[in-house]
């Protein structure tokens, strides 16, 4: 049914441009040009997402699947998060442009009161060889994987299946009172989760 | 020192429009027009205080405290959380026309992983009483504190020195699986945060 189809879309729409500016803001903080780059492919990826949402959304509306008002708000919510991608691609392209922020306004950002961690898992840490779904790390620790960097390879928009491993590169958002609790973990100096 | 209050601005910048898109997503799934005017007006703030930014970075880079591709990254962090806000102002603007979500546009961004939750504060709540940064709410469940209506009422962006209240109705985003935790908590049904 393609009315699913189209909320479907929306909701990916509202999490990947959210993720991208999570990421945008680590690729400066960290000053990473391979976060940067994802960026902006997810931009590419979101265009074409946000198009084929407005065709259905009129599709559907046109059907009678859904009233005027209702393809509306979809359009509205799904430009919204077109237009939050796109500043995304802005504060990536900071990174990518090679201008290298003033020190105090990075440690302005990573003062918030939500922070952005970059942290390598130990072999001994508790994260070792766990599923996020199973170790309920976002809800244990109030951190949120936005990326992880795995030998060569990354992984964006993890999810509960996504299985962490010995050397990964997590880069985390959370609560700043969580740092200590996250750090201890991914060291292996605490166990409990 | 005129550099430090050009970085402390670009922070609020990034944390309010941030608080605003949670704001709107929040007027619309829970059809509150309280908050969404709220949006309204933490976008007017952001108008100013994006000004006062933009000002104080080409006078910091005048008086040579800030180079030009550093006085740009501001200019350029600092538009990005405009363009953020103006987006969460268009969201709040499906709730202030009274446009009706489609019933399962609701369901589908409230069953995303990182959920948006409305719920009252028991008297026999761990949490009455509790200052926001001596429970770690965000850290011990995942879920931060969006608003919180207190009677007439409104606190938008709460921090560690926010009590809560029996009585208070909180709108939290955190993950999915910190809901039950959470529910229980402002409830009264478990007193282990």
């Amino acid at each position: 049914m393609s009315e699913e189809e189209a909320e479907a879309m929306l909701l990916e729409l509202k999490e990947k441009a959210e993720l991208m500016v999570d990421l945008a803001y680590s690729s400066t903080l960290y000053d990473n040009k391979e976060i940067a780059k994802e960026v902006y492919e997810l931009e590419d990826y979101i265009d074409k997402l946000h198009y084929e949402l407005q065709k259905l959304a009129v599709e559907d509306s046109k059907k009678g699947e859904l009233e005027v008002d209702e393809t509306l708000a979809i359009i509205r919510l799904g430009n919204c998060s077109e237009i939050i991608a796109d500043a995304a691609r802005e504060i990536a392209d900071v990174e990518l442009r090679d201008i290298e922020l003033h020190p105090v306004i990075k440690e302005s950002i990573l003062e918030s009161d939500e922070v952005i961690l970059k942290a390598e898992v130990k072999e001994n840490s508790v994260l070792n060889g766990k599923k996020l779904g199973d170790i309920e790390l976002a809800t244990k620790t109030g951190m949120w994987v936005v990326a992880i960097k795995r030998g060569k390879k990354w992984i964006y928009g993890a999810n509960k299946n996504t299985m962490i491993k010995k050397g990964d590169i997590l880069f985390v958002k959370g609560p700043r009172e969580g740092m200590k609790h996250f750090m201890a973990l991914v060291e292996g100096k605490e166990s409990e989760i």
